[in-house]
């Protein structure tokens, strides 16, 4: 193999191969990217046996082949080489080494053999659609705060993409829940996408995957198994197991006859929220919030450091209520809201709290309640 | 005690004060700031009992008096109130709480009696000059990276501060080594300070007395004695007991016949060295510098990882050379250099290697060489 490609489209090819790899794993193999240059393109290619990712880039390729190298050591290498360098990329098979040249820098890195890079096994897809980059974006980025960390439900450990039937019709969502909270986001089902089976996407890949939907214009191509997702541009396939498990039926958590309507300015009430916070350093901190006509109370207790209160203009025409939520919980739901007012529904003290962004229900956030 | 200040003042005044405050310690008294009001300011004082700071404010005092709050949590609301905002600080002594009130914000703190307070002894000062902040700066920032970390040589965990005789007579003088590398950087004598004795400042007194040197116009009001050193600008006093121990007899250190002088430029040397140590993940990687006429190569033999080699023009005119460092040390003296080429005085691969900015004296570096 002998290739030569531009510093910065070699950075950001490795960059993303480099961030599947585990820092930490015993199988040394997994520890290297697979380079694999033919004809004007070379590709990179990363796995932590659950996720793939594949970057192609072009290449000018002087001999065909492939090797594999230290994925994080080829990275830091490209980063610290000055900008605009071309890079020469040769493998030696008889030294086992690939030598990493640019002007008049020269690394001689160890290589492993091809053979023994565990290539991911093909798949047959059940479904396959385009979607834009910030309808997925969307998707993933408003759930992804409710998914569990708890590994004893490893069943929750992602978000559950899957087909439903929303207000209107059928939609492709995201739900993601750690059974504090939920979070479950709608968009318009894309053609091809209603055969979909639900899955549950795991937590790294939800982060990996996020770095292909920067682009507004780009359009990714989503294919979807029982046992895996793929995600992929032009440049760039990710691939991934989904988790082999059941997501709870999570319609069953989402109250439909909460009536106590609170409309109120959403950045107000996250500072707020923040602001009365500050007086615990407990780690689950509750903040109760008392209701009355147009008003809102919100306050912390701490017995040893003291106590906190402030009061909000919110829109309330209800009976005087009083609930208590977790301060982080609240935190998060709020920053979600990006457009208008968030609206709360309460039912009662002890009942989960629904929240959404005024009256758009293809974003609805539940929460529930701590006794305070 | 009842006050009105404004939201930014009190943040400055604050923020310094709850810096030096341990984030764990036994005693719950050292958590808090003291605060004392009297006539027209305002002054909050913390303590980890080795540096304490005081830091003035003016606020219009309606009611004198003195109470203690946890400093990190009076430092997490004030930061969390609304810019612009007018912050009232009232003690209830019946309660034991500190009233912060803002806006519709209000807090109730626990308060310690100011009377548990430690408030450092005061001493007597055998030296006291003023010094412009931009050349305490420069005496600190370019010694502190060789302060050592090793508890057990505890009188090297410091920047020994200290009046010695310059190239052209009496200078103020910062040393710090870790008995690998050495910094020793000298400026011009204020007057005042001759009569100073040497005293090793510890590395969280130089952190913090750091922050008040931004302004390039402040003078700096130092007083030294033989057990204390107290930095102050109008606002601030930050007192710190010293190191109680020896400092090395440094000077035997410093070579002073070296003559295989390199000139280099420091950022490029610097990013090569950056480079070529990027193939080895050791914590003490070495590098080799091959010196020959008007060429170095620089190179990182890593046996499982690979090995790099780099090649610089630099200006040199003596015997052929190879010798090796510690890539970390390097970079840091190298990242040192801010106007002119770094000039490098070899003796043999055995012997420390001086360093210094182009000709200048008052700032030279000495780094012991490795075995490569």
């Amino acid at each position: 193999m002998k290739l030569s490609i531009e510093r910065a489209t070699l950075l950001r090819a490795v960059s993303q191969a480099q961030s599947v790899v585990e820092r930490r794993n015993t199988i040394p193999i997994l520890a290297n990217v697979l380079i694999e240059a033919e004809g004007d393109s070379v590709s990179f290619r990363a796995t932590d046996l659950d996720i793939e990712v594949v970057d192609r880039a072009p290449a000018m390729v002087e001999r065909a082949g492939a090797t594999t190298v230290s994925a994080v050591t080829l990275h830091e290498i490209v980063r610290k080489l000055p900008d605009g360098a071309l890079v020469t990329l040769s493998d030696d098979s008889a030294s086992g080494r690939l030598t990493v040249q640019a002007g008049r820098s020269n690394f001689q890195l160890a290589t492993l053999p091809k053979e023994d890079f565990p290539v991911m096994t093909s798949t047959e897809y059940s479904a396959n659609f385009a979607a834009p980059a910030p309808v997925l974006r969307r998707l993933f980025d408003k759930s992804k705060f409710a998914i569990s960390t708890e590994e004893t439900r490893y069943y929750l450990n992602g978000v559950y993409f899957h087909v439903a039937e929303g207000d209107t019709g059928p939609v492709l969502r995201a739900v993601a829940t750690d059974g504090h909270r939920l979070a479950r986001i709608d968009a318009l089902l894309p053609d091809g996408a209603a055969g979909m089976p639900g899955v549950i996407v795991p937590r790294k890949t939800v982060g990996e995957m996020r770095k292909l939907l920067d682009d507004d214009d780009a359009q990714i191509a989503v294919s979807v198994s029982e046992t895996k997702i793929r995600f992929a541009t032009p440049e760039i396939t990710l691939t991934s197991k989904v988790i082999d498990g059941t997501f709870p039926d999570y319609a069953r958590v989402i109250p439909t006859g909460n009536t106590r309507r609170m409309e109120v300015d959403a950045a107000d009430f996250a500072k707020a929220v923040d602001r009365v916070a500050t007086v615990s350093s407990e780690r689950s901190r509750a903040v109760k919030l008392a209701l009355d006509e147009d008003r809102l109370v919100l306050s912390v207790n701490a017995p040893d450091a003291g106590n906190a209160e402030e009061e909000l203009a919110v829109a309330y025409g209800d009976d005087r209520l009083e609930i208590g939520f977790n301060a982080k919980y609240l935190l998060e739901i709020a920053s979600q809201v990006d457009r208008e007012n968030a609206v709360f529904l309460f039912s009662s003290p002890g009942e989960p709290t629904l929240m959404r962004e005024g009256n758009d229900t293809t974003a609805i956030y539940v929460v529930m309640p701590m006794r305070v």
